[in-house]
């Protein structure tokens, strides 16, 4: 039989009346054959009505104890989606990541899957009943609940699909599948029918908020089929593949950005073994996300070192690092907390090396000066002025032929150099 | 060290300001030297809110999905209560029940406590943790999320301290302790220092709302003290003993009155072995809560059949009583649903007979028509009409002293006969 294991996010769930939605797909697919495990997320907004009620009570407040409050949020979606599957006369039963149970390691608030036993699973399934899974959560060995963070239900489906050897994973969302650029930026984006796991990985970790960047990766790892869906309509969205087709690649097959971001450099630092490590110590201690790191070479024996964090880790990352700055004797820290940060995605590009000069070359057109470069095997990223962030989506989506008309001059330049 | 389990109901913990009321209650408990367990409640409304989006799902939802869902209320308590402690400066620590673990019976909705495991709670007692567990709740052998019915907190409270042996279970109310009587009712009304477990549970039966009944049947079982208090002002509430002092009892104790109650009466009923269960059958098994039955001695070899029901269950009495009437060949089916019940209640009335002669006498000098009389060996209970609620009980209340003036020869002329 046909096992799939879907998962609705905040908003697919957002009322009862998107709950009785959701039982109609999923009776639907009962219709034709399917076996079915479905992962939700909580009511769009209830997550938030609880982190206010945590933040009435103390801002600080203990993350062992956040998940137990934030966790209750996925559980009411499970229950009530339960009842409305009986209703249609559908077997279902409802699980909370504890009683599944999905084990995890014990960072509250962002732990991370360690295992799934999904025995209870299997038997409900073998008995035809549709399993409804509190998306986002766990516990640790010793019982205590957890959650995976924000988004961290693709996480749980993908998981669980790899734990059940499921034949697709599908993830529906509000948006109908991965776009070449976020539309609402790029009027002509276009959806895309399939695109790589690296890819997916270096879209979303760059702000492509389709999917959460771990339930990518552990899809890639477990070759987890995954579908990327919209629960609004019908279509076939955005299948992830585990391998580029024998077609030739596009150049680049999307665009993503972060307008979010913020930038940190530390100047005159001792060019010493261990300043790297002395740097980013407390910061990693402190559980801050920091994305591009660069680094130049020395200079008169010192050197500056920048990095880019989430906007909201800003003033705490600038504090962490005047207090190293001192205890490495380098000169002072300046940031700044306006930068977007852009990327293009391709596999296409491995094999082209016009693409980073052509990148630079659209910018430089549009007089947009570029703060940072960072780059990977099939991503180049730039920091840039959030002023900028549009103009710059629109002219690298256009000059690099997504709109689909295609600047062929260009494109055949790229691909020759 | 002395161990104190406090249950906080619904309005205690309504808002965030009362959850950091009762957490500074807590902390002044400590700062007394004492061992603490806590067990809340759902925030007032909560439990209504979860109750509505099911119906609005599902009218008849599933009991296993409900207890998936109303057991949220609790969890979302002990998380901020257990924040509030520790902005405190506390070390406090939440369970839900099924962490804990509290074991039940798998009858969803009304569970019953089976066994409780308290090692864990035992281990953070003794790393000085405040425990805070989530009332009304626990699991299955399955490991099912279960819930005990409304009003279960107290029993979880109760349970807990006789589990881990506490040396007193505070319940913490709205109100100050037992009264005499209710006083919305008769201002006069007193509140008692202490009352026996038995008297309480003859209260509690008849609608004095302070505590769960089972609860009370918990405490008598394991020898649990009890104390019933307000968590909105000090005071040292009502104390409810295993045993009655040495001192003499008071003749009463208090009254307690129900005023949505409703009589049927089957009449004419052949005068045969099986009647009473071909009567009662029916109504057992639509779950009806019958209270007072009586039956007279038969006349011309038929009886009449009288029974009380809560006043919303009236029109499925009559009708289920109506079809019994015709097969049994009984004469007819009549019934009143302006019913009120008070009782009197009191281990003083064990060795005294004149107590009911006295009841009998106060309201017939009010002019009042008693329709029903079912006696205990601790408390007599007349049904009246409910216009006559109010006076019957303000009445007794004056006649057996309980407005603390007395009347002493009523009193001395009820002890003598």
């Amino acid at each position: 039989m046909f096992l799939a294991v879907e998962k609705y996010g905040g908003t697919s769930v957002g009322s009862v009346e998107r709950i009785n939605a959701v039982a109609d797909r999923i009776a639907t697919a009962r219709q034709r054959g399917e076996s079915l495990v479905v992962v939700v997320s909580a009511m769009a907004g209830e997550t938030n009505r609880l982190l206010d009620l945590a933040t009435k009570v103390d801002p600080d407040a203990l993350a062992r104890e956040m998940d137990v409050l934030v966790s209750t949020g996925e559980q009411v979606t499970i229950a009530l989606l339960s009842m409305a599957l009986h209703k249609r006369g559908i077997d279902a039963r409802s699980y909370t990541g504890g009683q599944v149970r999905i084990l995890t390691d014990s960072i509250h608030g962002k732990a991370r899957i360690r295992d799934i036993d999904a025995a209870r699973v299997r038997t409900d399934l073998e008995l035809n009943r549709v399993v409804v899974v509190a998306g986002f959560q766990g516990v640790d060995d010793d019982g205590n609940i957890t959650t995976l963070g924000r988004g961290g239900s693709d996480t749980t489906a993908v998981a669980m699909a790899a734990a059940l050897e499921a034949d697709e994973c599908r993830i529906f969302t509000d948006v109908d599948g991965v776009y070449t650029a976020d539309p609402r930026i790029v009027p002509e984006a276009r959806r895309l029918d399939q695109i790589t796991v690296e890819e997916m990985l270096e879209l979303a970790s760059q702000g492509a908020k389709v999917l959460q960047t771990r339930s990518v990766e552990f899809a890639g790892k477990y070759h987890v089929p995954l579908r990327v869906l919209s629960s609004f309509e019908d279509g076939p969205g955005t299948l992830i593949t585990h391998e580029a087709s024998d077609m030739e690649q596009p150049l680049i097959s999307g665009i993503a950005y972060n307008r979010d971001e913020a930038k940190v450099t530390i100047r005159g630092v001792p060019d010493q073994p261990g300043a790297a490590s002395r740097i980013f110590g407390p910061i990693s201690k402190a559980h801050l996300n920091i994305d591009m790191i660069i680094q130049n070479v020395a200079q008169d024996g010192t050197t500056d070192v920048t990095f880019t964090v989430n906007r909201d880790e800003y003033p705490e990352a600038m504090s962490l690092l005047n207090k190293t700055a001192k205890e490495l004797n380098a000169r002072d820290v300046v940031g700044d907390d306006t930068l977007a940060k852009i990327a293009i995605v391709g596999v296409g590009m491995r094999s082209h090396s016009g693409v980073a000069a052509m990148m630079f070359e659209t910018l430089a057109a549009e007089g947009i000066n570029i703060e940072l470069i960072s780059t990977s095997e099939i991503k180049i990223s730039v920091g840039v002025n959030d002023k900028y962030l549009e103009l710059a989506v629109r002219a690298l989506h256009k000059a690099f032929g997504l709109d689909g008309e295609g600047t062929e001059e260009q494109l055949a330049e790229a691909k020759d150099s």
